[in-house]
């Protein structure tokens, strides 16, 4: 029997922090069904209190506590939240004390700071980008590929776009994505300007079997979906990128999360964490 | 005087949830500059112990405690980063006991649950949800414009596809946009057959100024970027989402994770919350 237990992720903010370690925290229980619900925004007196009567609504209707994830800054309505009927974990307030006493420096208390910051170097190194990768996505230039922090290649369909966005979204790091396609293999060659680049290319690979399955549901019983034609191109893509030295990875079980950091740890962009 | 610290994030995924909290945290501490490393992957102990090693070269380097943010699942592996010379704190233990106390069920410890499920319906509906998104930008086509959860509209450059590929990237809310443009304002009609899609349609404006600034920068000394001209665009653009009734928001000094928390809340899409 799978359990119903309601979760809230409250916040002063958007609530993405606490949704965050939220979510992975509830990832490890089995056999329990989340019903989640997302209350942003609560940053006066009035919406906390209208915040509690939801939470009692629905502690009612469960029978049983919810749980309340929160990052909220404000003492005040941190406070207020704890008096209603929930597991009330403030993810901000636990460990904002021991910082302090480690760097001997009071914390300013200052609400919606996390994704509220469009002035700061960061953001806008974020948005930019964004358009940047947009802007070289799927080999559509090669101008500025100077500019670029990193440069995915690999056959069409193994994730350099989804790849490239979060990157650029999540770390400011502006991506340029280049198909390895049939014409390229013929003429054993890396396509356009890329060789000039070389030392910022990373590849990815799939395996033909994924691929073929990626591709049968854009394309259905196309060529271009059928698994020889898929280990054709694999093929010759990984001999491409081995002969030319590229670093590549397998993308076939790993989300884009998992590629974008397997990515910043091999380019040596690390220390580009801006977010 | 600006105080110097390093923070490290150490996961057994990818470190993104650690990054998360860890950087909110830090946003509360002013006079500080913080040196960040990302160490991701850390699941054996023969890396623990490196990450180890690393900490305590910081250590000495700086002369006081590096302060470490972890979501490490492992308890073997938790217990031994915690004999490293630094602050430790592990957003992840900290807060699993008592989840497992309320709801009575023991956690699985399963390491790199949170960004490392491929397979799960939530990772294939962002994965779905940016493939969508990118064929439905800037007014590309109005195909399958049933199937979008949302349909951004606005003046050009008012901040439509950035927060339409973070509500894809971030929920796997499918969110197709139009821009709104003088040939749109002079037919006095929403472009395309946007009208049958009204309850999905929500509006972003902006302040003229600032969409003046950002247009200079894409095409300096342009009509185009001319304050007279963003006035009149974003004047045009305001008097008919307000007579079509089309509830916007000004993204002026919003960044894309607030316009699409709000978003998500007019749209009544909050329940999607999938990543």
């Amino acid at each position: 029997m799978t359990t119903k237990r309601t979760v809230f992720f409250i916040s002063d903010g958007t609530g993405i922090t606490a949704e965050s370690l939220g979510h992975s925290l509830l990832s490890q229980f089995e056999g329990v069904e989340w019903i989640k619900q997302r209350i942003p925004f609560i940053n006066t007196r009035e919406k906390a209190l209208e915040a509690i009567q939801r939470i009692e609504a629905v502690a009612e209707r469960d029978g049983c506590c919810p749980i309340v994830f929160t990052t909220l800054v404000d003492e005040e309505i941190s406070t207020l939240l704890e008096e209603a009927p929930a597991l009330c974990l403030n993810f901000f307030k636990t460990f904002v004390a021991p910082i302090e006493a480690e760097i001997n420096i009071k914390s300013n208390h200052t609400v919606g700071r996390t994704h509220g910051r469009t002035d700061s170097s960061d953001y806008k190194n974020r948005i930019e980008a964004i358009n940047y990768t947009l802007a070289h996505d799927d080999g559509i230039t090669d101008r500025d590929l100077s500019q670029a922090d990193v440069i995915l290649v690999g056959v069409s369909r193994c994730g350099k776009t989804p790849t490239s966005l979060y990157l650029a979204m999540q770390y400011g790091v502006k991506a340029a994505n280049f198909p390895l396609i049939p014409e390229d293999f013929d003429r054993g060659m890396l396509p356009g300007t890329l060789k000039e680049h070389k030392a910022k290319l990373f590849g990815l690979t799939i395996q033909p079997e994924r691929l073929a399955q990626i591709r049968e549901e854009r394309r259905p019983n196309s060529k271009y979906a059928s698994l020889a034609n898929c280990r054709a191109e694999v093929s010759d893509a990984e001999k491409m990128m081995r002969r030319e030295g590229i670093h590549w990875l397998d993308s076939s079980t790993k989300s884009i999360e998992e590629i974008s950091t397997t990515v910043l740890q091999e380019i040596r962009l690390d220390s580009k964490a801006s977010f």
